[in-house]
């Protein structure tokens, strides 16, 4: 397999955590390839006694930076990492941090896959049953019904990727019944029906997204995004309150003490960092957006994820699923 | 003060939660009228050895029934609550359960304030500091630039009838920056900015709700749905987690013991039953629309809620400040 590029320049604790991240990912057999300020990655790489491959680009995005600079700035990391995927010399790209710019460079240099609309990006929510893949997260504020509909499809190929035999699918909405919702989504709810390759199950409320109703829910870029930090800042919230609750007397100091392990478990399933990153699903590659706020353990985490859509063969898979539903 | 009309046939545990909600609240000096059937009605009461006024209503609507049936069963209890609201011989409606059927029922009878184009059901959420007010909660499901601008208004009256002094109003969006969503809140923006007798302060994101970044929060009534929803699932799951977590070994159970009050006071924080029902903002009266699934606490908290709303002079302070909207 060829190495995953990584953009060690990407986010706001770069290129200390994701070198870090890179350095523990190789340990673990997973080829990866720095792509960056060569001086300054060969300094982290020295403080982990490592050595990895590095492309060096001087140029790359600030956060601050407009996403459009990627047309411009031809040299800059997030496109030379693009650049080594479409060449064949990379099998997939991570990068933390710049989702515009990522999405606006993996569209510029990779282009769609072919009958592809929109390119979406996943997000992976934990749930009572295990796992909830949502689509879109935030790469499509506006949305057609026929974009949803491709959502859900490409979707479904990763979940099956990431070994759900049948995924079953929801469509985000205000009621179960079938005639519920705003325009977007009474024009989605029959061409989801009649879509060949998946396998819908009607609609789902936000209250079923955490019950896992449904392996992968369907909704538009604008809903989803305020869904994903919902959902995280709520997490965050009622577990401050939890720590709060348990120290709050004596008695109970001494109770949080014996519940403190049993609670660690529970709070690493509802950190961010174990999800890495979310794919970027409809472009002509494996690409992988982290948060900005990414430490080295969700840069390990996003390289496994990439080497794990690598060997599921995920863009093949995007690709048969959207062909199906152009013949269909 | 008049009595507040209780729709006693309303809601799934009807009428045994919704009477002794309104016992409970009587008993605290909140005068009630219930209507509904007065056979069923007064054995209720009787098992309570109480007793209350009682508007007899053979009719009502079930849950399974349409929203647009008010049409047609003028008698159906939940009309003749708002006649007797528009009658002024009660000065507020509650009703738990068909939240569409009260709705049209609310529009058809009591009408709307003067300049408001749609009325809103506002969600009161507990946040980091207090409480959030969420507009629209589902009412609107397709809205207009101008419909969240009204929103604001009548959010931001409900929050000073509730004490908030000067009611900051962030409009739910999927970046902080100014010229960031989709073509709504794109067109939302400059008009909020513009709009007298509020604090805008900007976009806030999904993870702002539960940190209280602003007082109001302004969406559409599809993504307010999903928001009330989400959050109210989230939670749920993860405290049963926490639960799990704290019973997970002996030694986390003797733990688990020892914090138990201590999250009791949490759980109380994240109940629905808390908030009792969401004040359906616009029409010419108070009315307080509330879960179907509704207890007696719930029947109870919205009794109370709906008599210092009319206390508070609530549905003047909407109509002066839509007044203020239209002639600004």
């Amino acid at each position: 397999m060829k190495p995953i590029a990584l953009d060690a320049m990407g986010g706001d604790y770069a290129p200390r955590e994701t070198v870090a991240g890179a350095v523990m990912a190789a340990k673990e057999g997973v080829p990866v390839v720095l792509v960056g300020q060569k001086a300054a990655l060969e300094a982290e790489l020295a403080r982990h006694s490592a050595t990895l491959p590095i492309v060096d680009t001087p140029d790359f995005i600030r956060m601050e930076d407009h996403a459009t600079d990627v047309r411009k700035r031809k040299e800059a990391s997030i496109n030379v990492c693009m650049q080594l995927l479409k060449a064949g010399e990379a099998s997939a790209v991570v990068a933390m941090g710049h989702t515009g710019a990522t999405l606006a460079s993996a569209l510029f240099t990779l282009g769609r896959i072919k009958g592809v609309e929109r390119p979406t990006l996943l997000v992976e929510m934990p749930s009572e049953k295990g796992k909830v893949f949502l689509a879109d997260g935030g790469a499509n504020a506006d949305c057609r019904p026929s974009f949803l509909v491709q959502f859900a499809v490409m979707a479904t190929a990763y979940a099956r990727a990431n070994g759900v035999a049948e995924p079953t699918v929801g469509l985000l909405n205000i009621g179960e019944e079938d005639e519920k919702g705003d325009q977007l989504r009474l024009e989605t709810f029959p061409l989801l029906k009649a879509a060949p390759g998946i396998r819908f199950v009607g609609n789902v409320e936000g209250r079923d997204i955490f019950k896992g109703t449904s392996d992968v829910v369907v909704t538009d870029g604008f809903t989803g995004n305020v869904v994903l930090k919902l959902s995280e800042g709520e997490a965050r919230t009622i577990l401050k309150w939890v720590r709060e609750a348990l120290t709050g007397s004596l008695l109970s100091k001494l109770g949080a003490l014996l519940v403190r392990g049993s609670l660690q478990g529970l709070r690493a399933k509802m950190d961010p960092a174990e999800y890495g990153a979310m794919p970027l699903l409809g472009v002509e590659g494996a690409v992988f957006i982290g948060h900005g706020s990414a430490n080295a353990r969700a840069v390990h985490s996003a390289l496994r994820k990439a080497r794990s859509a690598v060997e599921a063969g995920l863009v093949e898979r995007i690709r048969s699923g959207i062909a199906q539903l152009v013949v269909g």
